[in-house]
């Protein structure tokens, strides 16, 4: 390596250092913290914010990077530097003049601002209050216009923030994608609703260790290794991979359904094997980073639904189940129990939704975010034009907001733009998922026999070894051979759920 | 506030909130972080190391300084400080003054190399190869060598690094106080080695939950608030403050003897207590910091030996732990566990040695990181050094250096200067022990009674509220009336273990 890519390397390095950091807080706050201590872990999140920023956008950075390329040009100053490596030039080109484009008082206020929205959010939430997150919600939504205009954006400001999470997606190619679909999900939705699937024996009481168990050893069949984890039970089940091998997993148990705790854990598990993927020894540098959001979503989904929820899977595994739990699941045939886990049913919490209702759950938000920054959208009008878009889209609207515009983490804490990548995840892994289907012609069968390290290979291969080397539609292209479209997706839901 | 304080509190706020980083990975690594996050955890600490004394000794830090007190003559500059306020800008100046003796490459040496020779210490203990840790040792003690060089010092290079711990403590006052205290309790040890009392019902099994359930509800007696803490189970228990509303605590439990749960968990507890009894508001400045480890150590020694140990206390605690484990304790009489719990007895491991003993356990170590400091000792004499003085101040020396010289985590992790607090802590603790039975007459009544919380009140007023106000031994001569010497805690043995 060459000094001058192995300085940028170090400082790079140094900034991930403290990324890690941030993600260790999130999953601090989420497991472990004693409830006081919101206020340091406020601090704590501000001061890092701000760190990081400077980091980024310090003048020692911009001189290192303008060792090796032209920042204004782009073009690629030292002759030295291998395929990979320019590829890592140019991406930190990018991340730098985003970066610079952001004051970092900006930076500093939105991670107050969504820390104390996030706090307010949780209160507002538990006491079905939408006029006390109102206030903060409009500063968020101010902040996020701001961050729009300091981005810069060619047609849509929502461009700039959805690009945080998907490099390079816009709202017309979001638009294109969402159309079709949203009315294709609609119609299955309506046409599933004929079929009433029996689910009652999930809603009961399964023991939770012994739930906690078989997730810890599926994961491990998975593909996940031993020392690189560990799981632990939140509110809301997430994966926050402080690297490679320090990955931090969640799940939920739920008396109100059974099989919650086993689809958040291979969801779960499907963002850790990703990030595990990634090659440790690549940690600082853009190669050692995930793709994106969306490409992120497409390997939890790919391994909840694609795999977990389809009928070679449970051939293999609901037999487990039935052992671990002999009285709730020992008279129920694997028949009853793939319908009920796939049961399609307009309903109003997102991540309780199934695999055909889910997406339009996230296009009723991506519409929603949408007009709130274009600013054609007031705060006060949330809860009303929530319900209407769930009145149409689902056939159903919430009675109180705390199941309704309340529900999401996501705008408190200024994630605008994250949405889409949830439905992006479905059609990225829906591709995949043909592809994979005819690299392994016998697939089902290691399937019913309990072998899953195939996929694991298979996934790190096509995806997860390349870290950011493409954009995340061109990963995908490579991988699958087919442009990005719903189409695939569309197919799979269809054949699954109209035979 | 005015604004040249303001300005100087919010730099040393940002400051102390990322040590309060460094606080939480260390518990992270201790309790939860799994086994193959260690890379990440070295990389994550060297860097914060490195952060915190860059912004420690910065320019901009050294200007807000200059305007409130000439750094060289020590004269405050400012007229308006209020006489807290004073005290702050001379303990920041101090605090400057030796941060920026440091370079911040040996800052960050010092972190990587620490961090090195802790991981490998783990598994030369879990080996007993103490030739593995030998070459580390040696780094760690050339790198104490040069930081005391660094520091600077009057008469001893071992003051330098004492001071880290205990402000203003030197060789001269340790030895003054270590040499009695040396002869006293080895011939206490001789008159206690005739009493044998019988302890066995201690070893044996005890549910694991109802001994933690009881430590629970005991801190709460004791006055920690709910939302400020956590207990988790460590190899060696632990309070980690990350911050006063976030309280890490760490307690252990062993077959090998039921008391040592019930004695850590107080014992952490008295840390806890501390740092909750600091103000919160002041966080940022001297006086919302603990005034040093030996103070520190006192108040953990108070709850665990001076409170938990005694007859009073165990008249009113036994039944509850009677009850809670009646197959075990049942039939054993208070005066039996109030024995048991008290036995004196020449041990090989610090951790688990008796109130009189443990002294001299520290003056062992005091003695021999004094003589490496020195440069009088060599790393490879270190196993037979350690066991000649085992056998000369307890009468016997261990057969592996696992239970020897490598038992504990200090040297590696480069804390040569922090053993002397321990023993800081007992004559610190005796004085206030002695001073609060004056201020509490009936405290018998009330410890028999199971009622704690005056005696939080009272250490709360007499040191806790005062953070750094005053240096270490000048506080506790405020708070009891006397110099500090080893006279009280001497007294209090004899007096316990002699009646």
């Amino acid at each position: 390596m060459n000094s001058n890519f192995k300085k940028l390397f170090d400082l790079n390095k140094s900034n991930q250092t403290f990324e890690s950091l941030e993600r260790l807080l999130f999953w601090d706050q989420e497991t472990m913290m004693p409830k006081n201590g919101i206020n340091i872990k406020t601090l704590q999140k501000k001061e890092l914010a701000s760190l990081i920023h400077s980091k980024k956008t310090s003048k020692e950075y911009k001189e290192a990077l303008l060792k090796l390329i032209d920042i204004d040009s782009g073009q690629i100053l030292d002759k030295d530097l291998d395929i990979d490596q320019k590829r890592c030039v140019e991406v930190m080109r990018s991340d730098y003049q985003k970066a610079v484009k952001l004051p970092n008082s900006f930076v500093s206020k939105m991670a107050e601002v969504s820390s104390e929205a996030t706090h307010t959010w949780i209160e507002a939430k538990e006491k079905n209050d939408f006029a006390m997150l109102e206030p903060h919600l409009q500063s968020v939504i101010d902040l996020m216009r701001e961050k729009a205009d300091h981005l810069g954006y060619e047609d849509h400001p929502y461009d700039a923030l959805v690009n945080e999470y998907e490099p390079h997606m816009t709202v017309k190619t979001l638009d294109n994608l969402f159309n079709p679909l949203k009315e294709s999900l609609s119609n299955l939705t309506k046409k599933c609703a004929k079929n009433r699937a029996d689910d009652s024996f999930l809603y009961g009481v399964f023991d939770t260790d012994t739930q906690l168990e078989i997730g810890k050893k599926l994961l491990l069949e998975m593909g996940l290794e031993e020392g690189n984890y560990r799981l632990d039970l939140s509110a809301h089940p997430f994966c926050m991979p402080v690297h490679a091998n320090d990955l931090r997993l969640t799940t939920r148990i739920e008396d109100s359904s059974f099989h919650q705790c086993l689809s958040a854990t291979m969801h779960e598990g499907g963002h850790a094997l990703y990030e595990q993927g990634i090659l440790a020894d690549q940690f600082g540098l853009p190669i050692g980073q995930n793709a994106s959001i969306g490409v992120h979503e497409s390997q939890s989904k790919f391994w909840e639904t694609f795999i977990g929820q389809s009928l070679p899977f449970l051939k293999g595994f609901y037999p487990k189940l039935q052992s671990a739990f002999p009285k709730q699941l020992g008279n129920t045939p694997l028949s009853d129990y793939y319908e009920a886990v796939n049961l399609v049913q307009p309903s109003l919490i997102r991540i309780h939704a199934d695999e055909v209702t889910y997406g339009l759950h996230v296009i009723l938000r991506y519409e929603i975010e949408k007009a709130f920054v274009e600013g054609k959208m007031k705060v006060k009008d949330l809860p009303e034009v929530w319900n209407e878009k769930m009145e149409k889209y689902l056939g159903m609207s919430p009675h109180t907001n705390r199941e309704g515009c309340l529900q999401d983490i996501h705008w408190p804490s200024a994630h605008f733009g994250y949405f889409p990548t949830y439905a992006l995840g479905n059609l990225y892994a829906a591709q995949l998922f043909n592809e994979m289907k005819t690299d392994h012609p016998d697939y089902e069968l290691k399937l019913e026999n309990c072998e899953y390290l195939f996929i694991k290979k298979w996934l790190e291969e096509k995806v997860h070894q390349h870290g950011r080397r493409y954009d995340p539609q061109d990963l995908i292209e490579k991988a699958t051979g087919k442009k990005l479209s719903s189409d695939a997706f569309t197919k799979y839901l269809e054949s699954k759920y109209t035979k």
